[in-house]
């Protein structure tokens, strides 16, 4: 062949490739526009933050993209992971730099970490970035320094490398982009087994890279209650699993600050009045039922327990421990939980019978949620609780109140006909503890409760919209995926979560309806690229698979 | 509390803590007799090898034994992790040494290497240990080096550490031990995606640890060849995922010397006629159907590609790889395979229809397996084959054949009728993928073809001998669980692996028969104790239930 036919058919290749190329963001902004032309980073490539009085995080964010973009070295995913790739780029234009453009505020910017925990429906996550194929700067702008992170995450996502040389072949690149919905999360819960702070971080750090903008941080339980709160700090002496298996105040501001520098809200839940078995090791007084067997009459989970709600010192100690848990935390969301609340626990506890007075659960609960709802509002809080405050007991809610639908998907239209905000977080679709075995310890099946195993796919197929009116549609936040972890610990984190926890993240930002086969190039590709950034992705394919989309389709 | 009471106490709180403290090994001993003295290691304690002619890696073992005694620092499962033990601990006496002790052997002892190799039901792997209460040395005896290695493995297993104490609480002790089978395995395929050599290195360790005695290397497949082999260097070059995804000689070499030290047999499996696409790369002559599509036409899963097994030359160039494979491996089994042959490959093959000239396939795949069973005969192996080649084609085998029951284990009534020996491998009780989502790219549901997830309870409650007559019986080798790496890679080899792999381990060393609810105490302490020494076995619970034997169970 001619080197002129060479040349020709190699700039063929890269113009059919394109599809792929492209497949390489996740999640998929909203719009976005390519070309077929080679460019490539120049080795002297800047990120130039045209922004007066950048925040620290800002600039931190740029040098941490930069730093990504030449640590990623990932190869495309095709057979000769872009070695063919090379000729072309070699003669195609380079980039010199990307500039970050501030769109019109009032007064100096603000830091990442204050637009991510701002009130849910007032932050602005969207951006614009171009990247012409001419050689001229790439340009990302935005109307927030939040805005401007989510852009750099996205740019990060853009580039290949084969042979040392950094390329996309989709110049030119035009992406107008914006989330679907304001509430994009992930459930970690560190008490039934605890979490080291550098297993959260990284998570973190993945959390961000694909746009979710909340850690849900189901932080205590009846297990174990690792949270030293200031003012509290016996019941994490004694309830938590041991003296090194807890988040001090400086964890706790370490995660926060990472998270926000992340563009991610820390949404923290101190789970009221079940599932607070670990605080008897310090308050036996405001525990009832605490360690009672069976535990399977008593709770859902052993140990069982739960705070004598009816109690004045003990709606008192739980104001206090919220409020001081609360400032701990600077997001305007804090949830209270208040799911799987054990009826005969409070009918079996003498205390809490006198303490009732004739008296409902359901009546007490009320004074008791109405008493920690109004503490935290008063903090500036958004209370947050799971699905049976809305639906079980008739309490008197404020009308901010978010609900969190876990149970069943289906129980998303009753939450919406009390015309609650809600967030998705059904077991059915986005729990990524079931279907592994269970962890009850004498069930010869070994099942978990919650079977089968939520594959990827089933959260990618999720319609947040079903069943659901044109008029209830705006009460949907967003949605999250969760990790239960009777059965994990640091040792499994990353595979169980990840790319699993990616699903949610692209239907809630780019909006549901996605396809799973034209979807999963652009998953293995995120899986290739966040094991090259030290998160350990699964495989969700053989590899001759990963290189060669849709080749193991059925219909292939 | 007086000190006298006090000490009483502690004493009785031992004696009462003793079956728990007798419940570390994994697996059970056949024989186990425990007493209810505490017992500290001697910080001086020494392991002598009382055997002339040691052989080097029986050394070596005893090094790392003793190694792993004091790297392990396992706290015991129980609230305080054996805080509470001290003072008795402290009292008592101290066990200054384990003396290693070989049965009259004719000529000097053959390495551990060596006897691990041996033909099944030849190896000697019993062993009896006695480890006294008052402080004299105890004694680890066998008839073979292997036997020894046994022995050492359960002797690390013993001891708990706390406050930098190493100690028991059940001397004495007296145990007899010897499997229940002789084949206990574990099948690693390294094909669908590629493990580099320390991650299986890794995990010849964790199958040493449970008396695992086989690593079935399904080292290639039609996805990727990995195997270097000699005279046959092309095959890697062109199948292989990439130059550094490969297994050298050397690397064999290192792999099995490592298995061989740790008394680990290395089956090494080329599977023929099916899943050998990958060698198209580099002779296409002998591939029928290579990356035919839809694939799922010619194969079970992409791509397809069988041996053209009517060809003389494809006959020959197999029996010249096999044999050139088999040189590399002393293991004196050696896996064909034979399992998912597809039929309308080779329908769909002018050639192979050609040179069939009127033969069926199952006519052409018994001169094809004659030929490769007689060149690995020459080499001195025992063929081993999936249960196709004994139930589907009434193949021509020599008697001494053994079979992998695969499909279903309602599927080894069948191959004992037939009167070969077998192996329990079967996918509805040991296959480690199953259940967690499939690999093919289109599914919406993203199901496995294998559901539901296999428990280690399912293993754990397997009966070998299930619909077999008492005749049958000693037909049954033994048998393993396996990992088929669809979606597997070295991100999740150790989660998805352990510790539900050493539940099989426990089957067919122990024998059948084993409480879910009993064993799991002992399970946790196997995870707890590979996390210490590196494998990130999964937690299986809570922590709060793995320090409360059976407070998690449903009845609790």
């Amino acid at each position: 062949m001619s080197p002129f036919l060479r040349s020709v058919t190699v700039l063929l290749c890269a113009v059919l490739l394109l599809p792929e190329a492209a497949q390489a963001l996740w999640p998929q902004p909203r719009n976005l526009q390519t070309g077929s032309s080679p460019l490539r980073l120049s080795p002297s490539f800047t990120i130039n933050v045209a922004v007066p009085n950048a925040p620290k995080d800002l600039l931190a964010a740029a040098d941490r993209t930069h730093a990504l973009i030449s640590s990623d070295k990932l190869g495309r995913l095709v057979v000769g992971r872009g070695a063919d790739d090379l000729p072309a780029v070699r003669r195609a234009k380079a980039l010199s730099g990307l500039t970050l453009r501030l769109g019109s505020t009032a007064g100096a910017p603000r830091p990442i970490a204050k637009e991510a925990t701002l009130p849910l429906g007032s932050r602005v996550e969207g951006y614009s970035l171009v990247v012409p194929a001419d050689g001229s700067v790439a340009v990302l702008s935005a109307n927030s320094t939040l805005g401007l992170f989510r852009g750099l995450t996205t740019f990060a996502q853009l580039w290949y490398t084969a042979n040392g040389t950094v390329y996309t072949l989709s110049a030119p690149m035009a992406i107008q982009d914006s989330p679907a919905y304001p509430y994009r999360g992930f459930l970690l819960d560190t008490a039934r087994n605890y979490f080291p702070v550098s297993d959260i971080k990284r998570t973190l750090d993945a959390l961000s890279w694909v746009h979710i903008n909340t850690f849900h941080w189901h932080i205590v339980d009846s297990q174990s209650f690792p949270l030293v709160v200031p003012g509290f700090t016996n019941i994490s002496q004694k309830g938590a699993y041991s003296a090194s298996a807890v988040y001090t105040p400086g964890d706790v501001a370490s995660i926060v600050s990472y998270a926000g520098a992340r563009g991610v809200d820390v949404l923290v839940e101190i789970d009221t009045p079940g599932h607070t078995s670990a605080i008897s090791k310090a308050h036996p007084e405001h525990i009832a039922c605490a360690e009672a067997t069976p535990w399977a009459t008593y709770a859902n989970e052993p140990p069982a327990g739960q705070l004598r709600l009816a109690s004045p010192a003990t709606v008192n100690f739980t104001v206090g421990l919220l409020s001081a848990v609360a400032k701990l935390f600077p997001s305007t969301l804090f949830s209270t939980g208040g799911d799987e609340i054990n009826a005969r626990c409070y009918q079996d506890d003498a205390q809490t019978q006198k303490e009732l007075g004739g008296k409902t659960v359901a009546q007490a609960l009320d004074t008791f949620t109405q008493a920690t709802h109004g503490a935290l509002k008063k903090l500036g809080k958004t209370p947050v609780v799971w699905e049976e405050m809305v639906l079980n007991f008739n309490l008197t809610l404020s009308n901010d109140t978010i609900a969190m639908v876990w149970i069943s998907s289906a129980d998303a239209a009753a939450v919406a006909a009390k015309g609650f905000r809600f967030i998705h977080a059904a077991s059915n679709s986005f729990y990524l503890d079931c279907g592994a075995g269970g962890w009850v310890g004498n069930f010869p099946g070994g099942n978990s409760w919650c079977e089968p195993f939520k594959t990827w796919q089933n959260a990618y197929t999720f319609d947040p919209l079903a069943n659901l009116t044109a008029a209830q549609a705006p009460l949907v936040l967003g949605g999250q995926q969760l990790l239960w972890t009777e059965q994990s610990g640091p040792e499994n984190l990353d595979s169980i979560v990840w790319p699993r926890a990616a699903a949610s993240a692209e239907v809630f930002w780019s909006g549901p309806g996605g396809n799973v086969s034209a979807a999963l190039p652009r998953l293995h590709e995120l899986g290739y690229r966040f094991r090259k950034r030290g998160v350990r992705t699964i495989a969700l394919q053989p590899e001759w698979c990963a290189l060669r989309p849709f080749a193991c389709d059925l219909t292939a």
